[in-house]
């Protein structure tokens, strides 16, 4: 491909985009052709369609973008689920800004490497800076900042990795260091509630310590940790001569948006030197505005905290901000130095390599997105739209209340609403799979205590009021 | 930002780009004035520079594209390094190919999540494809494909994350998954050589193997495994009464570019059930070119493999090919099926869930650049750059050794090769700070058996054999 031919591409491609996410009604009254909007949320292909509808084997010759791209308006958009449509209600938001498309095109663009600062000084850079705006930002403890003793941020890939990282940071500083060498685990127990999300299980798993040292702290009835039977656990493994490690909290649980008291948890963590992680990978973004930064409420007690800009704050994936108050066992647990490695700024300690902040060698300038959307779109955008997003869901909160046929089954303090059918688990599932059949909307399905529960997460940049009444109009017609 | 901004903004980024990578001369016989080529290829920033010219707060109100712009022309593009530029000679090619930053776009535009195959089925589909297309590309053993009864492949982030992967599947092989609930790790030992990557000791670390449980394998004056070696260790091992479970051979290493013996070593690995891995991130790639299929020479032993496309192949990074000839045990190690994830496809046994197939759970849509490259750029293209790189580097070597003040120091089959000054290490040193320091070409050292040695990696997308010949009077000045 020459420079021109990618100009012309590249030109082309962007108004593809333009077209895709723009879901505004033109002078007909209707969205644009190539609108998203148009589009089924789910794809009505089945498994194997894709592959089918496309070559066996690889071309031999090279072959044009006008090629490739009847092959994407063919083949990828009647095959992708349609997270940017305003009928999203599944799984959580994961929108994508205009101003973070293009920070992650130049991104792609500049073909810069970040696993040292020498690699890349303004990728290590830029990436500090914008995780100690997010930290003021987000109103974080002032021990997350890099310019702070003790701690600082990354950019992660996503919770998932946060949480590993967390792990293997607790697990260095509960052996002092010796698991690096020893690879003992022995007797290492982590705490979480069931509704903690599945990367914590998984993250315990790589790290060696496996599922039997792994207790599931029993939850009240608002699906939030209970500190008394914590206490109560973290004594009997003490008495047991087991070494209690990791404590997790969830800051807006993935079922159901519960949030574990903070407060309680991490004076008991600090009680007995445990390392304290709060998951608000989706919901600490709310922190953002004023009136919602209660959703922080006991971070200060956490030894490292995530959330994730990829979900409501519109950074497209991947970019989960990680912070840590104890950026040393981070380091202990992580940093290799092998020579083709070495740098005279990485020994002289006036710089950060933060390949040794994350589980890959490798990483993109992702801070780019970030300080894109930042600037571009501007913190009252977010604001806006958060609030937004909390309103309609809380209307929707109250019409459900309505309709005896439905239940509020957890709270909804923010843009997830959990509704179960009165009829019964049979009923909500069969709710859900006609309502999602209908292609106008998407709703993921979970289970409370056994419970089934229609989860309706509200925050598609796309989606306005009309958009939350025409799903709640479906789900009445569908039970 | 709104649709028509993004438009207008998304045609200049697009420009922006297309200048700052096209390095050919103009009418006036120069690149354009954006053109990488025109940068030092080493920033000239200390510490501190780049984060002291942009403000230390996140600003309150939104700024334009042309605002962000300029401070990308006047903080941004001074404070990388150019890995995209001519005297690029350092680490590894990491080239940026025009499609796959088009790929790269779309991913970003379309915004969907690959976690699953129901969250985005084209998503895993062109993915799982595209394995299928590299392993026949490649020349790899049938047992890679997803057709095949036990194997299958998966893009990874890295080759880091490949080698993790690799050792969870190994080491739940080696418990018969044991591993998952107990965390016990005890007595399984692991080998590799002293010249493989620091993800391997990464990896085993996270892992909770330990340092202690890795074996370096001596090798050979080419750096090369010793199979009676690590045949002599692995019966030590035995006779205390300890697991061998892994072994990694290296095809082209970091430092040197060695070929580890795989036909030797898998025997070994076969006849003991221990897990094969072989590691060819940069050279792999050389497999696309029919004469320099060898490097995968013995991989038909292997139960798992990486190469990195995001290197020699131009696809821009992320994107590394993963494949193994034992699914059941990467699934095993991987999988975990919460309630919210649960979906009707998965359960059916008739899709992939990546998600299974990684470290993190979330993923984007990487497949894409990879197929845009390898339709827009084309196999022709791909195995003419790199019989190039190889013809430029054996000429290089052959200028080198008519020059008594170096010597050749490692074979160099490939892309790379290793000198030292015949004066001694402090010469070498000297001799890359100098080099470096010119702005026109970048080079990494590393050490080669206490010795220290310059890399010249040739592979970038813009070094020509002017720029090779420029390099080689550097360094004849500079020694």
């Amino acid at each position: 491909m020459t420079p021109e031919e990618f100009r012309r591409a590249g030109h082309e491609l962007i108004d593809f985009i333009a077209d895709h996410l723009d879901t505004s009604a033109g002078a007909d009254g209707a969205p644009n052709e190539r609108s998203v909007s148009r589009r089924p949320v789910q794809p009505t292909v089945a498994p194997g369609d894709v592959r089918a509808a496309l070559p066996e084997h690889p071309p031999t010759e090279r072959e044009t973008f006008d090629a490739v791209m009847a092959d994407v308006e063919r083949v990828i958009v009647p095959g992708i689920t349609n997270w940017q449509h305003p009928g999203w209600f599944a799984y959580f938001p994961a929108n994508v800004s205009y101003p973070s498309i293009l920070g992650e095109l130049l991104s792609a663009g500049l073909g810069v490497q970040g696993m040292s600062w020498v690699t890349s000084p303004a990728c290590t850079e830029v990436e500090t800076l914008m995780l100690d705006w997010m930290q003021e930002l987000l109103g974080l403890p002032e021990s997350f900042r890099s310019t702070s003793d003790t701690g600082g941020g990354v950019i992660q890939g996503s919770a998932s990795e946060a949480t590993l990282v967390a792990i293997l940071s607790a697990r260095h500083r509960a052996t002092n260091g010796a698991v690096n060498a020893g690879g003992d685990t022995t007797g290492l127990v982590a705490y979480a509630t069931s509704q903690s999300h599945s990367s914590i299980e998984k993250g315990l798993r790589i790290a060696g310590i496996g599922t039997d040292r792994m207790r599931t702290v029993p939850h009240d009835e608002q699906f939030a940790m209970r500190p008394d039977a914590l206490r109560e656990m973290i004594a009997a493994d003490l008495a047991a001569g087991l070494v209690p490690f990791f404590v997790n909290a969830n800051h807006g649980s993935t079922s159901s948006m519960a949030f574990d008291p903070s407060a309680e948890i991490g004076t008991i963590c600090r009680e007995h030197g445990i390392w304290f992680h709060v998951d608000g990978a989706m919901a600490g973004i709310a922190a953002l505005v004023p009136e919602y930064r209660w959703v922080n409420s006991g971070i200060e007690l956490a030894d490292s905290y995530c959330t994730n800009p990829h979900k409501w704050m519109g950074v497209n994936f991947d970019c989960t901000t990680y912070w840590t108050g104890d950026r040393a066992s981070l380091l202990g647990a992580l940093s290799i130095l092998p020579d083709y490695l070495r740098s005279a700024a990485a020994e002289s300690g006036a710089v950060i390599d933060y390949r040794d902040w994350q589980i890959p060698l490798g990483r993109r300038f992702r801070a780019l997105k970030l300080w894109f959307t930042i600037r571009m779109d501007g913190v009252d955008a977010f604001r806006e739209r958060i609030r937004r997003d909390v309103q309609l869901t809380q209307s929707l909160a109250t019409a459900a209340r309505a309709d005896h046929r439905f239940e509020v089954v957890a709270p909804h303090p923010l843009n997830l609403l959990c509704l179960a059918a009165r009829a019964g688990n049979e009923t909500t599932d069969a709710l859900i799979e006609r309502a999602n059949a209908s292609g106008t909307a998407l709703f993921t399905r979970t289970v409370l205590d056994g419970r089934s529960v229609l989860r309706i997460s509200i925050g598609s940049h796309t989606t306005r009021s009309e958009h939350v009444d025409a799903a709640w109009e479906l789900l009445q017609r569908s039970v």
